[in-house]
């Protein structure tokens, strides 16, 4: 696998690949909310001490075959907080874990913490299989050497351990009885989303935040993310968005002439032979803040000032800056980049801190196609269109294996979800933050009354499970306040079925 | 695999078993409706002309998996019949398969064929994987030879499979809109019932007829299972009960003696060398009548009169028999094994017609442990108990994969089933005739309103799936009326839904 670098970059920074292959046919990728690691050097706001004690649970490799194989086995970790939980009965909240280290997720979700104390519930923070350090074969380097053992990395995989965990885990705690509820953002959130409909005998409802469970096959645009979050600089401001807009050609222009990549390097502050991906640099820090778009200041993908897509079409407006296109999109970077001003010089490659990049993949390879990277004339990014055919022959190349790309459909649903869902499930809260551009693959319209689209027009990526400060604005603490309603009723419900 | 046949007879034959070990901690397997061969030269009633066309569907070896192997692929084998199909839009009936060849299934459900005029739908039965002409590996004799190849066969890949060949030929149909009902008897009700809970949003509803879905981990006693044949014979007439229990003694004994065995061919005209498994013969035709106490006369596991367990205690209380229990226990064979009058001696080993026995073995071994073969006092068997542990000792040694006995349940759910479907479930109907062993296992109360269990006392093995005759009783065609009304309400409810 000697490719595996580049190819990874493919994944990390689609806009500005096409870009430089100045065509719209050319190979590309989709990404996720776990590809976020550009030029970062993340300190996280919550080292994790005090906030959960570290298990380990024996996990089988394949739940659905009987073949030797299938019967190894590998440790998978889990984070557990029991300090109001109100023992035997008591409810038990479980995060199904997505891509990447678990611990990172724990600590930022703070909602769940926040609101444990009120129902007296166990925490619980399960890792998904292949990620931090729940992985099987031994570690990551046989683990992920190939489709042999990387096979095993699959949704319904995941699931199934979140199941069997989950099972057991109440046995030895004796509280067979104690709902649980799950909850997830992002890939997680399409996790408990799912986990509900497909195991309603484990859980009695799930809190599926920003969880894009319509983006797959035709459902929805290809274009719908980059719209959005044309519409999210747009928005802010005209002269931003134009900024921004007619920067691609000048930056392609510039990086063709002799000296050209200095300047760039220069005008950026891009460390010495960064010059080269500065496109994915810039998109990756568009595409994110937009993600990111918080009413606080955070430091989920990036330590972040509130309302960060504000804060750099503020710079690139500044009067100060002058004609300047890139002392203009500096500006812009240096916010996103440097919000804690202690860098330097900037690299365009992140660290993967949370060892995210290799699974995600992977999983985007194989089955989580999520139709995406589409722009129009409109778009804030190069007009583009979207052919899965490449990205289908990209992956094979690259694992030699085919994707599946109508499997999570096959498995899950999407299709006519209203029709289906009314009749057949319950008990699902769907928020999405509309500035979040993976919000058009969200549920946004409640199917049922137990099926409850919760959307937020100023929201952005599963920003209702993050820690609550002060400076939260109305909107953001009544829709807290409308999940925990509903979780209660859902605990209500369990409570009063039970007993009769 | 040495072992193989001596297992099989066990499986087979497990009260007589138990009876020779003389010992109720004794290695004890469960067995299944498809274990019904047991001294059986079958002719099927109806062969086939003209009732189906035979399809091929290439289906892959792993749904949940990307390893490369994942990727091997199988024909999969389907029969289709259009005779009275709508055409685009109108409804597709499937049958999801069980453990045998589909044909044997399709013959014998002709519910499936009398109504498709009335709903103009398309008929569909899919043979279940590694059963009939479904077979991986290029044949038997490798996707059978181990757990390396044999590890596919389970419930979760053959509800896949389901899955995918559905989507495929409805696409190829250019009926994407088309409503699927699936029907299913025995082990095919309980995967028709669990395609509906997991696959909603490909099948609109499921007749499960006789599923004893509830038939696993401790949700049901393991007693139950002969409690209801004993019932049934008991019903019919105390003595005939009696003379069946206490000539378990009388065998042994008798066997046991000098030439005892020679006696007991002559007296049941046994074929010569076939006295040693006279118990297990003698059990088999006990469970299989009271399985199959039609009301008419009928050919699915063998021919026979019309109420056969009726007519075996009439023999075994016919005043010219005498008082030898053997005269009087062959009457009652002799109606169970030789009602076509063809036979002039019996083998107490049948020759797995439909090719169900490897298959069902390997199932029930691993995943499908269905607790049964419990006696107490009461019992027309001898007493026993019910030891799982010897069970999954034995399945280990003699596949070296160890059986996994809580997956059905942590992947299905069942217990609490009331609580958990009333929320999460919808549309589907339990059949189960109280006459059948299997009902203990069943759903015998309705969960909700669209949830309804349809309980007949004189009913026995799913009796509603089968080919109405003249002579059926009043209650059969009430039953078969209920069915018909409520898929109606389904497909009602999927055109209006699918209309606004």
């Amino acid at each position: 696998m000697e490719t595996y670098r580049p190819m990874l970059l493919f994944l990390l920074f689609l806009p500005s690949v096409l870009l430089f292959c100045n065509s719209a046919d050319a190979k590309r990728y989709p990404f996720f909310p776990g590809f976020i690691n550009a030029g970062l050097k993340q300190s996280s706001e919550y080292s994790g001490g005090g906030l959960y004690e570290t298990r380990f649970f024996t996990q089988i490799l394949d739940h659905f075959d009987y073949t030797p194989r299938s019967y190894e086995t590998f440790q998978q970790r889990y984070l557990v907080n029991d300090t109001h939980w109100g023992g035997k009965g008591a409810p038990i909240f479980v995060y199904t874990g997505n891509e990447g280290e678990i611990g990172w997720f724990a600590r930022n979700t703070g909602f769940m913490y926040e609101i444990a104390p009120h129902f007296k519930a166990l925490l619980v923070f399960i890792e998904h299989r292949y990620y931090g350090e729940s992985i099987p074969f031994g570690g990551k380097e046989i683990a992920y050497s190939n489709a042999t053992t990387l096979g095993y990395l699959s949704t319904t995989q995941a699931l199934a351990d979140y199941a069997t965990l989950i099972i057991d885990l109440k046995k030895n705690l004796s509280s067979e009885g104690s709902p649980v509820v799950v909850f997830g953002g992002s890939y997680g959130g399409m996790l408990a989303a799912w986990f509900r409909l497909k195991y309603p005998h484990i859980t009695i409802g799930a809190l599926a935040s920003s969880a894009p469970i319509l983006q797959f096959d035709d459902m929805v645009s290809p274009y719908t993310f980059y719209d959005i979050i044309t519409k999210d600089f747009r928005s802010e401001s005209e002269n931003c968005y134009k900024v921004i807009k007619n920067s691609w050609k000048e930056i392609e222009d510039t990086a063709s002439q002799p000296g050209g990549l200095d300047r760039i390097e220069k005008s950026f502050k891009l460390c010495e032979g960064e010059g080269e991906l500065v496109e994915d640099w810039i998109s990756s820090a568009i595409v994110y803040a937009a993600m990111t778009d918080y009413p606080t200041a955070s430091n989920f993908l990036a330590p972040l000032p509130a309302y960060p897509v504000k804060q750099m079409c503020k710079a690139i407006n500044n009067p100060t800056a002058g004609n300047d296109t890139f002392t203009r999109l500096y500006g812009a970077m240096n916010i996103y980049y440097n919000y804690s001003g202690t860098e330097t010089c900037f690299v365009t490659v992140g660290s993967d801190e949370h060892g995210m990049d290799d699974g995600w993949e992977w999983q985007s390879c194989m089955e989580m196609i999520l139709p995406t990277g589409a722009s129009n004339n409109e778009s804030i990014f190069p007009p583009s269109t979207y052919n899965y055919t490449d990205q289908a022959v990209g992956c094979q190349e690259y694992y030699y294996v085919a994707p599946r790309p109508h499997w999570i459909t096959t498995e899950f649903g999407g299709h006519d979800i209203r029709r289906v869902l009314k009749r057949s499930g319950s008990n699902i809260i769907f928020f999405n933050g509309l500035r979040d551009p993976w919000s058009g693959g969200g549920v946004l319209k409640s199917l049922s009354k137990s099926l409850i689209a919760i959307v937020e027009p100023e929201g952005a990526h599963h920003v209702d499970l993050r820690f609550s400060t002060k400076e939260d604005p109305k909107w953001l603490k009544a829709v807290r306040m409308k999940e925990v309603k509903i979780i209660s009723r859902w605990l209500e419900q369990y409570y009063s079925d039970s007993s009769t």
